[in-house]
């Protein structure tokens, strides 16, 4: 079992990670091998303390090299679920993984795009963020698939591949992806609708409102709501609420970064990570 | 009238300078222009992300660098009252600077020492923390000094001037001040006494306490007691409390790095200075 894991890979994951690795602390971190988009997309960085104008790039280059000389490991993978459970948690990835840790650092970032009217209401009854999981439920059904980015293509057409029909909403431009049961939908969906379960999902086009009649719709985007990862983490809004130590409702789970709010920083999301990662070894420590 | 006046030099203060700037915000910054001691001071820095185990000095020339790219300038001082008045702030230095301004954001470091017995009790009434504000008050009268760092001295040689007789307590190796009027014991006070005001100064020798009279007490060190700069600003123990805006109790005072407490690391007063900074910029906007 593990010290802590850290869900994500972007600076404040980083930051943690450092810390805790100061700390001989053992850990997973689970998220991108190739650190979160928003570093390398950076254009020039200004606000960071003791950093000239780097690049995004060059930047997350450097830190690249900081991991590798302090012999920490990213682990590809995409936390789908968090489980306080007595004295411990499980965590489960959407490619099966299940580890298991005494804390938590959750620091998988802000959740992007508006949510659908009914994604929340829906959620776990017909709604799904994740095509590997879920997919297989939908055989010789028909679904919605709204995909927020280019990223996500190949799950869009794993579902659509099982799926008997799919209605495909691509938010990005340059889609690359049709078929015969494939139905595209150049529009937002505006609401999902059902009654026990999923039914229907609606979007508007010249100003009518049009529905479709599906048993499942799935949202494929890169930050999801941290209550739908972590259950019974209070929210705020789209953000984890916690204390000035990082810890959330849910003892030994600790949130840092863009999951905890404004301001969207790297310096915010570098201090927070430091500070969970000290509320994680005084937790253990206090064990 | 300034937009914001920063007080102190360390990298709390840097991150708020930095972010103010970036959203063209009218600053002052006052501290040291060689900034914060403890920068340069660090051995070598592991757990700031993207450095890669650079030394203090070589972190402290680059900071420099930036604030000198950026057209950030430290004014030489030292901040000794804050005064919410009105819908702004009065900001005073021992030099006699007086400085007017919207906001404050409070990054002087974490109170040095231990606390003397009756240091707080006394204050204003005896104690004082500045030898230039104070020293003339004791022409021809009796006082102690207790000075903490070297760099203090010429403070202490400056009162033992001032005073009739001077009993020196030097809490660090290497004092280098002597003269007729000055008595030096190598010891740590262990308490201040009086009623209304200071009337003597204990400590202990060979297991027996000692008592000497004394009309003052000068406690000369780095990091001061939050509330004996910022008056009516609420604390806990040594801290400045803040909300996770970094907003202190008093309204447009904002507070970050190690004068809020632990972690007293440099990645969580990258984050805080940026935080309180943003909370600064809503401020003046909701104005």
């Amino acid at each position: 079992m593990f010290d802590c894991i850290i869900v994500g890979s972007g600076l404040a994951a980083i930051s943690a990670a450092l810390t805790l690795k100061a700390n001989a602390k053992s850990f997973l971190m689970i998220g991108e091998k190739n650190l979160s988009d928003k570093i390398s997309k950076a254009e020039e960085i200004h606000n960071y303390p003791a950093f000239l104008g780097v690049s995004g790039t060059a930047f997350a280059e450097l830190l690249k090299t900081q991991l590798e000389n302090e012999e920490i490991v990213v682990t590809q993978g995409r936390v789908n679920g968090v489980y306080a459970m007595k004295e411990k948690f499980a965590v489960t990835t959407q490619d099966g993984g299940m580890y298991e840790s005494k804390t938590v650092i959750l620091a998988c970032g802000v959740e992007s795009g508006k949510r659908i009217k009914g994604e929340q209401e829906f959620l776990g009854r017909g709604v799904s963020y994740c095509a590997t999981c879920d997919g297989a439920l939908y055989k010789n059904k028909k679904i919605a698939v709204v995909c927020l980015a280019k990223k996500f293509e190949h799950e869009a057409k794993y579902l659509s591949e099982i799926a008997e029909k799919t209605y495909l909403f691509p938010l990005y431009k340059g889609l690359d992806l049709s078929g015969e049961k494939i139905e595209k939908i150049i529009k937002m969906p505006s609401e999902i609708v059902g009654e026990k379960r999923v039914k229907g999902v609606l979007y508007e086009e010249k100003g009518e409102a049009k529905h479709l009649n599906v048993d499942g719709v799935f949202i494929l985007k890169e930050g999801l709501p941290p209550d739908s990862i972590a259950f019974g983490v209070e929210t705020d809004g789209v953000s984890v609420k916690t204390d000035r130590r990082m810890q959330t409702n849910l003892k030994g789970c600790f949130a840092c970064g863009d999951i905890t709010g404004r301001p969207y920083q790297y310096a915010k999301a570098v201090g927070e990570g430091n500070v969970a990662a000290h509320s994680v070894v005084e937790y253990l420590n206090e064990k």
